[in-house]
């Protein structure tokens, strides 16, 4: 078979000249005589990689020079911990559940103190996001912990709160790198790699400095932001090869691309593809509030779970795979991550198209 | 420049038909359509991947039934926290330091309860294991923690310390795989997979089932070895890549070398080439107790700092790298895991041999 258009929620696909590259060298890096995956991650050349994947981070995320970068072992989940382990120094902190990980998110953070849930939009299932203009935040919360993007939902926040003084940290994980970013809004930012960065294996914290160095004595070292991050991620092994393919990633968003701007239009015009399509017949519907649609997860369902499975079947044979939605909604989820081609939508488009000419 | 022999303590050499391998399935595994690296981890072809990967190490190692096998992510030094927040029931524990990781074990330990080293070899620069037989053990302890080889100082335990009632814990993320091993003698063993299994960014834990559900509900989701394995280790995304390359690794070891009981004895036979050769000669000096010599890392120094510095010198233009020793050992280090070829060492001790000649 040739390759698929894979719409899995993540890992998710990568960009087809990052593994061409990735393959070329995957037995000698350079002239280095080894495998970027065999390379004593203290070795010169393996310095030299680790230090251009953080500066092109910085670089194309626009990072201001007062925040912090690491990288990070165990996912988004042990954020979770992190996150209030680091930063609860007042015992509590606000957190907006706008859908399963902002939940999860929250239920970890109260294993540390009170995680407050200051809005949440459970009561629609999840299918829009709170005004947050009209919350009641906590004064004395150490920070306000949101999940921007909702990958299982398809719900993404149209405007950031901001609470005068308190630090806002935001998991980033289903859209970071999908459009330009204004960090200075963040306290802390953070992502799992293995949607729109990288293969699965690791995380990535933006963090600003004043909030490094809270961690109390008794945090295990490893989920010490300060530790990883005084050590330039050098601590222990960190995961080198999955910094490597993120360096790929972001040589191809800078070069072939041409940066987040450009990342963003053509993210646009692919969700747009889908959401214009799903307006425009009454056979598929989105269930989200159209202010808050993801651009990077959309949702949709057929008249009945049996016509869903059909389709999901019938795409599959047509080289469309892993659309079928997450338990929690049930239909479909095409997840158009940065590296769907234009061409994957349009085809997935035509595919529903002729799928409601059957079933209609 | 050809492929070199990379002596790195970690990570380091792969073997050259494991990486063949990757690369040639790397834009499509199988018929899937998609890379390994892509893959959702839920779906039916990455499943079939990590029950095979977990199957494989099961049959290698000869796993008893009564032990569970967990993939987990941030290396050895997440491991030295999550043994004493998981089992560390009686607020003690044993610690027998041996080198610089099981120090750092031990300091981490620290942190959650009493961390007792019942023995050390720091007297002698670690150039010796403690005799086991001779230790004051706690009576209460929780479990005793070794760290069964020692990668900085070259040194392994002859013979594993067994106390009635306290399971024995073991780092063995330099010699894993390298030979037979007896689980049953282990109540949870834990490795690195960084130098002797897979890329870095994982370490995998077998723990006796019994041990398992002893954490407090303070512990850290991702810490708890229970939410792991209970899960497949699929409670989030694992580090999926790593996984694969820890597949292709495990058939290398059971279709190409034909087992742990081959592999330890192309292991010994690589040893003895290079410690036949410096027992043999006086320009060269290795500072470890025989009984105690690690198959894995060879110490070796020269007559002066300034002579090890020429050696890592022109050891690398003879495409023999990464020899320099770890700078509390000082002088050289040749790491000859599993993955280096017969032919690395044949050629660093014909090297060292030269350079003895011209220098000595």
């Amino acid at each position: 078979m040739a390759r698929v258009y894979n719409f899995s929620a993540g890992p998710s696909m990568l960009p087809e000249s990052v593994l061409k590259k990735a393959q070329s060298e995957l037995l000698e890096y350079g002239s280095s005589g080894q495998s970027v995956m065999e390379m004593s991650h203290r070795s010169s050349v393996y310095d030299a990689i680790i230090r251009d994947v953080e500066s092109s981070l910085r670089r194309v995320l626009a990072i201001p020079e007062n925040y912090k970068v690491g990288f990070f072992q165990g996912g988004a989940s042990t954020q979770f911990a992190m996150v209030p382990l680091n930063l609860m120094t007042t015992g509590k902190a606000d957190y907006i559940v706008t859908g399963n990980f902002s939940k999860k998110a929250a239920e970890e953070a109260a294993k540390f103190g009170e995680a407050r849930i200051v809005a949440s939009s459970k009561d629609r299932n999840f299918t829009y996001i709170p005004d947050v203009k009209a919350i009641d935040y906590s004064k004395d919360a150490s920070y306000l912990h949101i999940c921007e993007n909702n990958t299982i939902f398809g719900t993404r926040y149209a405007e950031l709160p901001q609470v005068e003084g308190v630090p806002l940290v935001a998991d980033m994980s289903s859209c970071i790198l999908s459009r330009p970013t204004d960090v200075s809004k963040y306290g802390l930012l953070y992502f799992g790699v293995q949607k729109n960065v990288a293969p699965a294996g690791m995380a990535v914290a933006v963090v600003r400095e004043d909030l490094l160095g809270r961690a109390a004595e008794s945090v295990p070292t490893m989920l010490n932001y300060k530790t990883i991050i005084d050590a330039d991620s050098m601590y222990n092994t960190p995961p080198c090869w999955c910094i490597y393919m993120m360096g790929l990633v972001l040589h191809y968003i800078e070069d072939e691309v041409g940066g987040l701007a450009q990342m963003e239009k053509r993210n646009n015009e692919k969700a747009a593809l889908l959401y214009d399509y799903l307006d425009s017949q009454e056979f598929f519907t989105n269930p989200v509030e159209k202010k808050y649609r993801s651009v990077m997860n959309v949702t949709f369902t057929s008249p009945s779970p049996e016509l869903d499975k059909k389709f999901c079947a019938q795409a599959e044979q047509a080289g469309l795979v892993n659309l079928k939605g997450h338990r929690l909604v049930g239909g479909m989820r095409a997840s158009i991550y940065n590296a769907m081609p234009r061409a994957g939508v349009e085809k997935l488009v035509e595919f529903m198209r002729e799928f409601e000419r059957e079933n209609g």
